[in-house]
Formats: structure tokens, C-alpha cells, sequence
């Protein structure tokens, strides 16, 4: 197998750790997307979405999307499970995995490429107030998860599972690009990302 | 159980579709979205993101994000499998799921709000200039959908799953509302949607 990524993108980092909190090591080649390589020819022909990371798997087809291929490992290797254990820890992993997405990672990302002058080079469309819209929304979604982690360890519960993965990622892609930032006094989110960011994983 | 649903929205409908191709059969109750009952303090103890649709356990717990209730059903009642049957199908089929729902869905989703005069009335912040950006990217994916069911009869292979649910819930709203439509030179999308809508779970 052979993973296609960028470092300085969100979604692969999601992949990242989670391999290494997995354990599991695939080897890498980059796709720079501020250069464009993500739209050339050879790429498309793996992913025609543009968009990394993506799986090469060993008979040459090629499976794109973060939690499709996180899934793909965690039959392969089931231990320690980052999905939950059952079926209800199934689903309601997949509940806060899904949530961090949609109601954290993309509207972070959609406020830095449409808000910040580095994301002018990713798109062509770029629109400062849709930035401000997913900006007091990714807020709001902060203040959710702030009021949650009162109450557990982890997103998902008391375990560190893939919702955990998607959550960090997205913080830190907010604060590393300067497009939303999680505000001081949101103390239990605080508590949580200095947990889950001392793990080994999140160098990854 | 119980299901907290919306019949004029598309997520409920992927589940209500799911449910009719399960044969599964759960209690429903509406939350009307355009009266704002999503935003009552109940539903927010049920879901604080305000969304639909919501699965409430026998033990009371809610269990929100259409596609986790889908997997919670998925594992109580297995058959007919509509997320593949071993570990590459459940990947792809994954991998098709989810590039139906950011490629399609969410911007069908964001056109409407944006760019519709009903929208208005769910999108305090509406912006025009986002609903154009989505409708393009729509588009694209559809073509790129047309030329995939070029080679295969379904969305993620030879066999109807949940990708074809979110795929047909997504085609059938840009439709319905107006937002964006599928153009007619798209024959592989529009020979695929003819056979999905011939189905009978595609009245639910």
C-alpha cells in the first residue's frame, strides 16, 4: 500500500495519527497542493475529487476520503479499536467523528480558504463573508463541545477514538492558519487538547 | 426507539430510504425545521446542533448524524447489507457515501440555502455568492458521478448501498427545490437515478 498525502493539509494529518496511534506504518509520497499537483492528470486518474489523502491499495485501486481509508486499517488491524468497541460505541463514535467534521473541520477550513490571504492560492472564489459565517459557527460548535467534555474524558466518551482525531485536527489547523482560534475561557476544551496533544500520535 | 425526523428535509429522507430497504420499521415524530422547533430547548437536549434526524434509544440516549443511525441499524439487522459485505466493499462504499455528501449534498444543501428565496428563511446570513460557488461544484461532481456510472450499474459498485441513498436524496432536493439540476446530456447519472427512483424505498 501507499499513501498519498500533504503535510500541511488537515485531512491527512487525520490519517497520520491515526496510523500512528495504530502503530501501523504505510509508506508516503506527497502531493503538494499549493503547487497544484492535486489537479494534474496522474492524479486525478487516482482521485478525479482532487483531493488527498488517498490509499493506494496493493492491486492499484485507489480509495480516497480520510475516513474511508481510517476504516480500511482499522478491519486490517483492530487493535487498539479507534471506532468504538460495540454497536452503540459504533455509533455514537461516528456521531462525534461526523459532528467535528461538519460542524468544526469544515467550517474551519472554509474560514481559512475563504478568510485568510494564504488561502487565496486554494480558491478562486474566495468570499470573505461566507469566511465570517463558518467562523461564528465553528465557534458555536466549540462552545458545544466545550459544555460536553465538562462531562467525559474524550469527544466520544472515555476513550480516545477517531471523533478525538477529527476534533484535534481541526483545532489545530484553526490555530496554526490564525482562522479560528478556541477562546480562553472554554476551559474543558483547553483541558481536553492539552490531553489528547500530549499523546506521541499527535506529532504525526 | 424513536426517530425525530423532518419529511420536507434530505437527511431524514436517507434514513427513512435506508429503513424502507432494510424493512425496519421505527416510530417517527416531526420537528418542523421551518417553524423553528429544531431550536426549542427539548430537541437542543436531544441534539445541540439542532439537527434532524435524531434516533432516541430505548435506554433514552439520542444518537444524531444520519449516517450513524443508518450504522446502528446496519449492526442490529445486517441483511440486505447496504455498506458492503466484507472489508474493500466497506471501504469504497464509505469512500462513495462520503464524496456524495461533500461533493454533492453540501453544496446542493448550500445552494438551496443560499440561493433560494426559501432559503431565506433558514439562512439568517444569506450569501449568494457562496450559493453560486456550490452550484458549480455540484455540477462538477455530477459529471464526475456520470462518468463513473459509465463503467457500473450503482454508485459504489454492482449492488445498491448507502452511497446510492445519499447520492439519489441529493439529486432528488437540488431537483425539488430548484437549486440545481442534473443536465440532460448527463445520460450514465440519469440512466442510474431512473433505476434508483424506480426502487420502492425512493417514495420515502
Amino acid at each position: 500500500m501507499k499513501l498519498y498525502e500533504f503535510k500541511a493539509a488537515p485531512n491527512p494529518r487525520r490519517v497520520r495519527v491515526y496510523l500512528a496511534e495504530k502503530n501501523f506504518s504505510i509508506p508516503c509520497e506527497q502531493v503538494n497542493l499549493f503547487k497544484g499537483e492535486h489537479k494534474a492528470p496522474g492524479f486525478l486518474a487516482k482521485n478525479p475529487f482532487a483531493r488527498v489523502p488517498v490509499l493506494e491499495l496493493d492491486d492499484g485501486r485507489t480509495l480516497a476520503e480520510s475516513m474511508a481509508i481510517c476504516r480500511y486499517i482499522e478491519e486490517l488491524k483492530p487493535s487498539p479499536p479507534l471506532f468504538g468497541r460495540n454497536r452503540e460505541e459504533h455509533a455514537f463514535v461516528e456521531m462525534w467523528q461526523r459532528s467535528a467534521e461538519y460542524e468544526l473541520l469544515f467550517p474551519i477550513a472554509n474560514a481559512f480558504r475563504h478568510g485568510t490571504e494564504f488561502g487565496k492560492g486554494l480558491e478562486s472564489n474566495q468570499n470573505t463573508a461566507w469566511a465570517e459565517t463558518c467562523r461564528a459557527r465553528a465557534l458555536a460548535a466549540m462552545k458545544i463541545l466545550d459544555a460536553e467534555l465538562g462531562g467525559r474524558q474524550f469527544v466520544a466518551g472515555n476513550e480516545f477514538t477517531v471523533a478525538d482525531i477529527t476534533t484535534m485536527v481541526s483545532i489545530d489547523f484553526g490555530a496554526a492558519t490564525g482562522a479560528v482560534k478556541v477562546p480562553d475561557d472554554m476551559k474543558h476544551l483547553k483541558r481536553w487538547h492539552g490531553e489528547v496533544s500530549a499523546r506521541p500520535s499527535a506529532k504525526a
